[in-house]
Parts: structure tokens; C-alpha cells; sequence
């Protein structure tokens, strides 16, 4: 039977496939103890839980508007009031800790005493709160089992989930997964970033659909729209095939601005170049238009394999970039990797804590010093074949651009006297991730001919959030008032020393931030090629005086709803 | 035979003992080829030795002044030029890739083929240079092995080492070792720093001693001049039972300064607060005349046990403290471990890659809000036996204070409805230790009524450099422009919003930061009992407002060494 349920479209795209429901848990549970041992863990697994349900709550509080605001809005309130009430949260400790009940039964307990106390009551306003109880702890125990099973999924599925882990999003569409649909999440969250970046559809908010959709039901989602339809109707499946022809359409428009220039309604041009690090990248790149590439990643040539490259190695793979590009500048970033990465690559890595915080790109650069002095041979030899930049990853501190100087200095005089072409004043520029190297960018800017900010290891380290850590998705974000005032006096600092400034991070890569960034002044950005067409489309949908204007509300938001509202105020092109 | 050497106190205090000497490993190595399979590994672990010497050689330079920079420094600067020569260095490279020697032999094989050439040159100022080249190689050899054995030492012994690991420092001194002297190091490192707050005799730069001292010789040495003295003299012997018994009459002159104000030469009343966990703690800086305690830290009462404390367990912790003060304030920080400090409590929390950038601090009570309400309400049943305040570790935006300002309240109105004696306006306050947090101050100030800046993660977050890696030692350093800014911009911003703020990190509790801290602005240390008198006695020999108006030459600096002159140029009454 033909059946609809309202979501908010997150990743646009239509998608039309058969249903892979990943169900909550049901509730139902016998009574079993657990032993004593056990208890301390089962009281903070049930605690993980209801952290997960207020997250929820409070995202779907937040993208409640207008009259819907009003009318489901004091629901979700009362919901998120009955999760910090200290009468049910103790009454299930208690249950766990003296009973040695599992959270799943203590949960079921808790219900009905509960249920029972207000069924009492002869207000039949309160007798109908039992649904509320219902409901919240319908929640929490959905949430105690999120994890335990990960969604799977297959080509030409469509997953509905209650939430999605950004660590799955690549995974889901690496294995040919069509569409996702979450009851819960917002399009902002690092998961419908992910997956805009992807174009993989993504429907968030659409609860309905979780609780009614079967394994196996044809389903068909809306991205933009947020629709999710269950056994779609003749109808649907014209409306469908006509949008997925609109979606073509408008492919083919995004497809002709590759020969547009990246200007603003008022006329500005911004630089978008591309990061690339494949062949295929490189040549799409120069299709799309780019500026150049603003990113070129030298990783994937000392990972996977025992040994280290060559000299000779390195010098072919930056010549043919080089090559490739025909006159546009190529931006290469040297090695950037760490113990989390250097695992059966040639380096041989002491393993650390927490080695996002540990000795890792150009730290690791100026320590072996082979190495590093072998890559910039190679790349300084790769300049006599045209333009190019070196971007270093991980900058701190003056003294380690004075090192890296002095090294170019010395491998460039060695390399010309070996006979090598070098060219003149190839510039060197530094990744802005760490924060220190943001904040006291005027002590080092006359160093640098150019900055790249790379806002996600930025936003990590800022926000001491982990971005890897599915856990923290909500507190890494670049929505937070430190972030917006940081990148602006960045790109000011930039500005007022005439250096260069671009952002390669994803935000810069989501059409949904790019307003934002224009605000803040930048004026170049480098993102997938992937993306590239959609963010030249939604810069030339702005006016930058205008937007700038505002930069100054922008700077005043105290908290992330503050930045969503000032988002959310600016006309947009994207959905 | 008696002997003295020069070298840098670093760390106040005279010892006499036996000396323990961890040799480098000498350079005596056997031609023995290694496997193909473990190239990569030995020129990485080469490039860390070359790594490591370079650190030392600017280590080294950076200390020296007067007369003594220009003889010694020209050497220094030449062996820094040696080490990144890119003949000695591919050379070393090539010897291990192509006739798979291992890094030692493939040094002596290098120094041999360097010393022939040099010594077949007419011009004698050559020929001497392969003393240069032996002491380069040698300091390279020594590198390569300094991790080999870790220094032990026992109860009575003088450690003679090349170069410390803030890791050993408080393994030494829990050890019972008398003192310390390395050959390398500076008095800014941050083993020096732990040193100092361990009141651990350190004495840096005395290379000759490591070359000259024998395993078991009788060895003096002076924390405050530096000196190191072998098979000392009846003389030595009786100038050092004299400089003993000035440090004895230093410590009651110390120890007078219990009763005395924490107050500037210029009559600014400074609030020096005592960092303190246990009941001796506490009864310590009673008795020192702290202003109360400003970090109380309350992981010892979650860590090494099985099971969860319960709320009376914590009451009774809380009110004890409280009732210890008689009267002045407690400061008690709730819960603040993560993933990385929990194992074997009974907080089951998940392994994180970046623990340090984990769930931790608020953000681990807000989702476990059953421990964090536990917590509350033991802190409220206390704060009826006396004043005390609430300090939120993690605080990263204004949605941490604003969930945690209404479980707060809730807790409070509940256990009045039970009875329970709950003070009114218990002050909250947030540990600004995360950078976003610090940035956008302003945009949550309005929530706290005090902040208390931690400054040893506020730097790890900084500068994305793990405190407890070793190898980020340099780095992991207060001694960085942006940190200064940092710090001067939230002692502003509190400032002006008529919040108190203190400084409760490492760097408060060492009296060489203390004219710094205050030139910066600050008006309130929370520092261990066991410098605090030293720390009273720095600030009590300062005039506020000239180091005020010294502040914007420290901001002015652009890197270590510039901060670093600025230290040298304020007269300290501290060694």
C-alpha cells in the first residue's frame, strides 16, 4: 500500500530501490539478571543511551520552524524534561545497581511503574502521558542498540536507519547503496556533509518512515525534498523518472558552467582550484575549470608499499601533475602523515597516544630529514616543467618555516649545480590547522608567499574533538563562534600582508558553507572536483558586498544555533 | 682527582651522592649487514637521530651569551651546518639502502671516508675540522642509542645522562634519586619545569661531566650556579655542608613568607590559591595562608576501583574539604577523565584512537548524566558546611554551561525538597583549556562567574602537541606567541566582564613564569603547596604595573626565542 512520510532532504538526488531497514531493537526483554561485575557497565551503557536521545531530541527541537514549532516542538520538550527527570533516571540506576537488572528490562520496569503512577491519576490529561513515557523510552532503547549491529547494506538498497555514523556514509557508498534515510540527524552534522560530498541521497528526520517501512518495501526518497515514499504508485514512478530527467537536466546546466568563470553576482572573481591527487583528478580538474590545484596530497606515494619512493619516483608524479595542468598552478603539499598512518609504509613510526597530536607533517619532515630533503628535490625538479607551489602540513611556528627555508635554499643551489632546472622563487606556503599557527599568524606571515587553511584538523584541534570519532560528530563542527573568528582574522591577517588565502578543508568543498566563507572573506577555495561545478554555481548566486556585510552578525553568534540562523537567513541556491 | 665542570642550574638545591652514569653507546660497531626488509626502518630511526641533535645543537646555542657565544657558538654553528649537509646525509642514506649497513657502522664508515679527505687537504684549519666531524658523528651515535636503556638510579645516586624525558623526572624522584645532571637540555624544557616542581637538583648543559664522570664516582653538584664537582675536596665538602644549611635558612626565610601577603612590591594583593586532592594537601596550603583551594581535582575518588562512588562516599570527600578550610573556598573540579585514564573505574568507556580528543570532561558527565548528577549532588549537600564553587572541566561552548547550569538547578531544588541544606548562588565556573573555548570567551562568559584557565592542555590543543610525548617535548612549550596572546586576551575579556580568572596549570606553579603570568594580566595562581611559598616569594619581588607595561614587548614577540629574551630581560629573584 502506497504510503508517504515527510523527511527534511539533507543530500540531494532521488533514489528508487528496495528498502534495507536497520531496526531498532524491539522492547521486547525478559527478565534476566546480570552479574555483579557487570553492573558499573550497564549503568554507563544506559547512560550512553539517553546522551544520544537528548542529542537527538535537541536536533530535531532545532530544525522545528513556524507553526510547526509550536505544535511538536512542547512535545519534544516535555520528552527532553521527562530524559533529565532525576525520578526516572535514579529509578533505573537503582533497578541496575540493587536489582542487577540489564538496562533493556530495568527500562521496561521503569515504564511501568511509571505508567502505572499516571494511569492512577484521574486528569485524563495526565493518563495521556503515558504516551510520552512511551515514546521516550521507545528512544532510549533504540539508542542502547544502536550499535549493535552496523547497517549493511547493498547496491541498489536503500538503508532506513535511526542515525548514521559518518564513518559509514563512504562505506555505504562504496558498496553501491543508493539512498539513506535516518529518523533522526541534521543536514548539517558531519554525516550529511559526507554525504553531499558523495551524492549519495540522504533523507534526515524522517521518523515515520523508520517505524513503518519494511525490509524489502520499494522505496523511492527525494533529497531535496525530503520525501520518502513506500510502494510508490504509477504516478510516483512518472513523477520519479521526471525528476530523475530534471536531475540530468540540471547536471547538463552544472555541466556548462565549467567553461564560466567563478564570479560573484557583483562581479568578483574567486579562485576555485581543485584538490586532486589521481591522474583522472588532475584532468578533470583542468576540464572543470579550476584555477589549478590548490591541494596536491603526496601520501599515497609512501603508503601501501615496504620501501620509500625515490627521488626519481617522486619527480615523475609531480612532473606529470605539473604536465597536466598546462600552465595552471599545481599546489603540493608535502608528506602529511603520522603514526595513525604510516602503518607498513616505509616509515617506520613509534607508536603514540593520540597521534593526531603527535609528531606529524612537517614535525615529521624536519626529523628525517632524508626523507623530506629527497621529496623537495624532487618537487623543486618538477618546477622546471611549469608553475608550482610547496604547501607544508602541521605549521606551528616560525622556526619551522626558518628549517624548511633553509633546506629549499640548500637543495635548490645543490640541485642547480647538479645541472637541474630549478625556477626562481617557487613559493612556499603553509597549511593553517594548527591553532596556534592561526591565532599568531602575523608572527609568521612574512614567511609565507600563500596559506591554505585546512579547517578540518583546525576545527579538530580548536574544539579538542576528535573528527574521527563518531562519537563527537556533533561537537567537531565548524559551527562554533571560535571557529568563525578565527577564520576571519586569519583571512584578514592574510589579506593585509597581500598573501594568498585559501580554504581546502570540506567546508569549503559543501555548497551549504560557501555563503559563509564568502562572508568571512575568502576569496579561494579548493575542493574535490566532485564538487567543484556546485560551489562555482552557489558563489555565482551571491552578491559578495552584500554577504560581507553581514559578515559582522555572523561574528556575533554566541552558539551554534546562532551560525544555523544566520545560515539560514541567506538566500540560497541549494537546498 | 678532583674535578669540576661547568654546566646551567636548572633546578635549585645542592646534592651529594654517587654518581650513576648512562653512557651513550660508545662508537665501537662490527660490519654486520642488515636485512633489505629493514632499510626503511634504520634510515628512519637515523633521521630521528639526526632529528634529535639537532634539537641539541639549538639547545645549546640558544643558551649561550657574552663571550661565551662567540667562542663557542661558531663551533655549534658549524655542526649545524655539518648536520644538514646533504653530502654527510645521503651519503649515510645511501650506505644503508645500497650495502645494507646498519645506521652505526654506516656512520663510521661516513666519519672515515669525511676524515680522508679533510686530513689529505694542505690547509692545517681543514685538517682540524675532523674533530668537528668526530663530534657531530659522535652526538649522533649517542642519539641513536638514547633510548636503548632508560636511565635507572636509586635512593643516593646522581644521575649523569645526555638528555632527560620529562617521563623519567618523577620516576627519578619517586625513586629516591638525589639529583640530576644532563649533558644537553634547557632550563625551559618542560622536564626542567617538572624538576623545579619536584624541587629535584638539575643541573643542564654539562656536557664535559657526562664525558669525564665514572659509573660510582663521589660527585657534588649545585642546582643554583650549575656547578658539578668529582671526588670533591674537604673544602668542597664543607662549602657544600654550608650552601646546605643556606638552603635550610632559605626554606625558614620561605617559610615565613607562610604568614605573609601575597602582595606586589607595588602593593597589588595577588589571590594564590593551592592546587590539593588529599587531607594533607589541604591542611598544607591552610597552613601556608593560601587563599583557598583553588583545584580540587576528584578523579582519585572514580579511578582504581570497580565500582562507581556513591553520593554519601563523595559528600563526605567534599564536605571534609570544605570543613578543612574553615572558611575559605573550594574550588572542586568534577569528574575529568576520558578513555585514556578510566581503565579498571567503573566508567566502562569506549577505546578512542585520540583519547585526548575523546569524550572526556563535560562532555563525558553530559552523557552519563546519572554519574554527573551523582556528582552534583554530593558538591550540594557539602556547600551547605561551607563556601565552594564548581568547576567544569572540557567547557567548549556555551551549550556545556547552559545543560549544565539547569541539571544544577534541578539537583539543588530536589534535594531542598528532601531536606537537605543547600547554599544559595553556588558559583560555577569553567576550565578554559580548550581553544575554541578560549577564543569565543566572550560569547560565554555571561554563564560562568569564574573561569580558571589550564594551561598544560591549553597548549597540548594549541600547538596539537601531546604533553605526554616525549618526542613533542620542545614543542609542547607556554613559550609560544600564540599562547601569550591567548592568555592576555582571556585575562582581558574576564576582566572586563568582572570575572575572576586563574591560571592552574604547570606554569603557574614555577617561579620563572610568574613575572610573565602577571605581566599578561593575571591576578589569581592555583599552584601546588609545594612551590607555592616560592611562587608567593617571586610575586611579592615584582612591580605590577612596570611588568604591565612591559606586556606589549612579550606580545610583540614573534617566536621562543623572543619570548625567551623577554624572560631573561625581567630581574627574577629566582635562579
Amino acid at each position: 500500500m502506497r504510503q508517504l512520510f515527510p523527511g527534511q532532504g539533507a543530500s540531494r538526488g532521488n533514489a528508487l530501490g528496495r528498502a534495507r531497514v536497520r531496526q531498532p531493537h524491539a522492547l521486547e526483554v525478559a527478565e534476566e539478571r546480570i552479574a555483579r561485575s557487570a553492573v558499573p557497565a550497564e549503568i554507563v551503557r544506559l547512560h550512553e543511551a539517553i546522551g544520544m536521545v537528548r542529542t537527538e531530541l535537541r536536533d530535531l527541537r532545532s530544525r522545528l520552524h513556524g507553526a510547526l514549532a509550536n505544535e511538536v516542538g512542547e512535545f519534544l520538550d516535555l520528552h527532553a524534561l521527562l530524559l533529565d527527570d532525576p525520578e526516572l533516571l535514579q529509578g533505573l540506576d537503582g533497578l541496575i545497581t540493587r536489582e542487577r537488572y540489564g538496562a533493556d528490562y530495568a527500562l521496561r520496569m521503569q515504564r511501568n511503574r511509571l505508567a502505572a503512577v499516571f494511569e492512577s491519576m484521574d486528569d485524563p490529561y495526565f493518563r495521556s502521558r503515558v504516551e510520552d513515557i512511551d515514546h521516550v523510552i521507545g528512544r532510549i532503547h533504540a539508542a542502547l542498540h544502536r550499535h549493535d549491529a552496523q547497517v549493511t547494506g547493498l547496491a541498489g538498497e536503500i538503508i532506513v536507519t535511526d542515525a548514521l555514523a559518518p564513518s559509514e556514509v563512504a562505506r555505504l557508498h562504496a558498496r553501491g547503496v543508493l539512498g539513506v534515510v535516518t529518523a533522526g540527524g541534521s543536514m548539517l552534522s558531519h554525516s550529511a556533509i559526507l554525504a553531499r560530498s558523495l551524492h549519495l541521497p540522504l533523507v534526515v528526520g524522517a521518523a515515520q518512515a523508520l517505524a513503518q517501512v519494511n525490509d524489502g518495501d520499494v522505496l523511492m526518497i527525494d533529497g531535496t525534498t525530503g520525501l520518502v515514499i513506500v510502494d510508490p504508485a504509477a504516478d510516483d514512478l512518472r513523477a520519479h523518472r521526471e525528476r530523475v530527467r530534471e536531475g540530468k537536466r540540471e547536471r547538463r546546466q552544472l555541466h556548462r558552467l565549467r567553461r564560466e568563470p567563478s564570479r560573484t553576482l557583483d562581479g568578483v572573481d574567486i579562485r576555485l582550484y581543485a584538490n586532486a591527487e589521481t591522474r583522472e583528478d588532475v584532468a578533470e580538474a583542468h576540464a572543470l575549470g579550476a584555477a589549478g590545484v590548490g591541494l596536491y596530497r603526496t601520501e599515497f606515494l609512501f603508503l601501501q608499499r615496504d620501501e620509500l619512493p625515490s627521488e626519481e619516483e617522486q619527480f615523475v608524479a609531480y612532473r606529470d601533475l605539473v604536465l597536466g595542468l598546462t600552465g595552471r598552478i599545481a599546489t603540493i603539499r608535502t608528506l602529511d602523515v603520522g603514526a595513525d598512518k604510516a602503518d607498513g609504509s616505509g616509515l617506520a613510526l613509534p607508536d603514540e597516544p593520540n597521534p593526531a597530536l603527535g609528531v606529524r607533517g612537517v614535525r615529521l619532515a624536519l626529523r628525517q630529514r632524508g626523507v623530506f630533503n629527497t621529496q623537495l628535490r624532487a618537487i623543486l625538479r618538477a618546477s622546471g616543467y611549469g608553475p608550482l607551489r610547496i604547501l607544508l602540513p602541521m605549521v606551528a611556528r616560525r622556526e619551522d618555516l626558518v628549517a624548511t627555508r633553509r633546506l629549499l635554499r640548500q637543495a635548490a643551489a645543490k640541485l642547480r649545480r647538479e645541472g637541474h632546472a630549478v625556477a626562481d622563487g617557487i613559493a612556499l606556503g603553509a597549511m593553517i590547522e594548527v591553532p596556534a599557527a592561526a591565532i599568531a599568524l602575523p608572527a609568521l606571515i612574512d614567511l609565507v608567499d600563500f596559506i591554505s587553511i585546512g579547517t578540518n584538523d583546525l576545527v579538530q584541534y580548536l574544539l579538542a574533538a576528535d573528527r574521527g570519532n563518531d562519537a563527537l560528530q556533533e561537537l567537531h563542527s565548524p559551527l562554533h563562534p571560535a571557529v568563525m573568528q578565527l577564520l576571519h582574522q586569519v583571512l584578514t591577517t592574510a589579506q593585509a600582508h597581500g598573501r594568498p588565502a585559501a580554504v581546502c578543508g570540506e567546508m569549503a568543498g559543501d555548497p551549504l558553507f560557501t555563503p559563509l566563507l564568502l562572508a568571512l572573506g575568502l576569496e579561494e577555495f579548493s575542493v574535490h572536483p566532485g564538487t567543484l561545478l556546485e560551489v562555482r554555481r552557489e558563489l555565482r548566486a551571491h552578491d559578495l558586498s552584500a554577504l560581507r556585510r553581514r559578515a559582522p552578525a555572523l561574528l556575533r553568534a554566541r552558539d551554534r544555533a546562532g551560525i544555523e540562523r544566520w545560515l539560514a537567513s541567506v538566500p540560497s541556491t541549494v537546498a
